[in-house]
């Protein structure tokens, strides 16, 4: 039976899942966690919730590979490496030179690592998860799905800055986007559940995790997204501050006596819910303490950044037909969502209250009335990351 | 008869309009330039078409202001000094201080003169302007009208950014926003178009000059502006970026090899229309220069960038009644107007292109049928500083 394993490769974990290809039936899932360092995990989930941990040192990526494939034949998951017919990696950044996942061979392994400038903590650590299943696993298909490539087919209008038009031409300085996996599968998704063909349907996706994002896909296509040149931008995140007045840092760096990078670490690290609320990052934390009146503004203005990139990516399409929550947050915070879309009536918006307080399945939240669809959808980036490997291996 | 003289002084700089009160009329208008250089420029433009000027060295804005009232009396438009019964001063910056325009006293004026931190370029000069006028005229009211005063009233959602708390509460770091007293005249007039009380109406203001801004406001009240903690914030401008990705400021300051300070500069400066288009900042230049790829992407960036804003604020308003365009470009450029419009029937607006051809005078742009009515409205800062005045005149 053919097998398809899909990588997320940190630069000290390895995040995996294996799939029976065609069916896409997950056999087996885990995570490698502090490779390279003292007490590594080393963790397999399989059948019917059976679980094998051990915690030894795994000193690099290689070696972690290795000792998983070995684990699963162990495990009788796999009769022998040749069941696995080919590996898809997720790579965060894909430039300007990837608009779809692409089989992997030399160039695009030098230019997954020239992009580093970009992702400096992702790339290099997605290159040394595929080198790794490169040199187990020479003879089978590798290809790299990157989270960029959904929105690689943004309108130059949308992607520019409005910056000299040099650092573009230069210095590549454009909006890049992310969450580009999750944003297509889920908007693949909308349209079946809209039952239109993708080309005739206007869905803005809301990607709401610790990261989130939001994106207008016009005709099944991404056609603008609220992360920009890096993750940094768009909306109130756990810890990040989405959009700021730029002229906020020289501001800020003299009131607070520190550089340009200590300033960028603040508003990646310390702003956003946490900064807000004082109390947490993390959205089930704020919703416990949701009566301190820090907490209920931090919520507020996360809900409030999201609607105004709804409305925005409203007048980007000229219209839509739904709108999609999905990640961590739009999964599971019923709260969340009602805080959206209960402002957003004269758009023709109205959740069904008893609908919204389900989660983790896919639901029309919206009711039977309302003009434009609600829904949530569970995100599924392995799920896709199998599919394209699945579809590049003829 | 009592006239009321509104001031708009800038550091070398004194902008100035005489009005016959409550008459609301013109009675003659000027501007001093050069001031503390040589060959400063002095001109009063009165009566039909006349005009007087002259070339000469003024050393600083206390001979500005007696030049100005002396050549007044000389030209018969002042009988004395005493015909003048109140003063408007324009200040860009009233911090938290100010919702709304005050008698200044020493107190006031030293607010004025604290607030430069946020303000350098203006204040100090507003604060010159003020000193000059109330050594000629120490004994009539002098009153400060602030651009940032009809954004005081923005909820803490709208006004806070998603950092520690801990900058506001240190820092003032907050929006607040610019053009407020054109924003103000424009939404005042526009509840008038529409024939309901003010109170009624949502109304969204884009203040298209140079400088460009978009406001939400509600029931008379503005809930969320474009402009930030500074004015380079929002939409695509002239020579100011707008919202860009903070990320992008370490990543250029490492490329160009330039300071924080100097960053800032360029996104001041040399960003925006002019950055994109590499040809001018000036709508009239681009407009004619707009088979140009590279002009023709930056006018339709600075299109997108305002339709994005309008979009956003329907969903802080949860509606919208009306649409405005004032200033420089929001007055006289239809085909700005109609690239931002035409892409919106989603919305319920339509223009008529033939109401839209027009420029310069009070309009209803839209069609009867559009849903979302569409105004161009002059601004007259000026006026609403005269009528501030005669308000606190009592």
């Amino acid at each position: 039976m053919s097998k398809t394993i899909a990588i997320n490769a940190g630069s000290s974990s390895l995040k995996w899942q294996l799939y029976t290809m065609p069916e896409e039936t997950v056999v087996a899932k885990g995570i490698v966690e502090r490779i390279g360092l003292n007490d590594s995990i080393f963790t397999i989930k399989y059948g019917e919730d059976q679980k094998f941990e051990v915690i030894v040192d795994i000193p690099d990526h290689d070696i972690a590979v290795k000792m998983l494939l070995d684990q699963l034949i162990d495990l009788k998951i796999l009769s022998s490496y040749d069941e696995i017919t080919g590996v898809g990696h997720r790579v965060v950044h894909g430039g300007e030179f990837y608009d779809k996942s692409v089989i992997i061979d030399d160039e695009v392994l030098k230019n997954i690592e020239d992009l580093a400038d970009f992702a400096p903590l992702h790339n290099p650590a997605n290159a040394m998860g595929i080198r790794a299943f490169k040199h187990l696993l020479p003879n089978i298909i590798s290809v790299a799905v990157f989270d960029t490539a959904f929105h690689a087919t943004m309108p130059e209008v949308n992607y520019l800055y409005s910056l000299p038009r040099e650092y573009y031409e230069e210095f590549r300085v454009r909006k890049y986007g992310a969450h580009g996996t999750s944003h297509r599968y889920v908007s693949e998704r909308a349209a079946e559940m809209l039952g239109k063909p993708i080309e005739d349907t206007k869905i803005i996706t809301c990607h709401l995790g610790n990261g989130a994002s939001i994106t207008a896909v016009d005709g099944g296509v991404s056609v603008d997204t609220s992360m920009g040149f890096t993750p940094l931008a768009g909306v109130t995140m756990g810890t990040r501050s989405g959009d700021i007045d730029p002229s906020l840092l020289p501001y800020l760096m003299d009131k607070l006596n520190i550089d340009i990078n200590e300033m960028i670490n603040v508003l990646n690290k310390k702003s956003g819910l946490l900064g807000l609320s004082g109390v947490s990052s993390d959205m089930r934390d704020l919703e416990s303490n949701a009566d301190k009146p820090e907490v209920e503004v931090a919520l507020e203005i996360f809900a409030d950044r999201i609607r105004k990139y709804i409305g925005s990516y409203v007048t980007v399409m000229n219209g839509v037909d739904a709108i999609v929550f999905t990640a961590g947050i739009g999964e599971n915070d019923s709260a969340t969502r009602a805080r959206i879309i209960d402002g957003m009536t004269w758009f023709g918006c109205e959740l069904d209250a008893e609908q919204n307080a389900k989660r983790g399945e896919e639901l029309v939240i919206s009711t039977p009335e309302s003009k434009v669809k609600v829904f949530l959808i569970p995100t599924d980036e392995e799920l896709m990351i199998a599919r394209d490997v699945e579809a590049l291996r003829g």
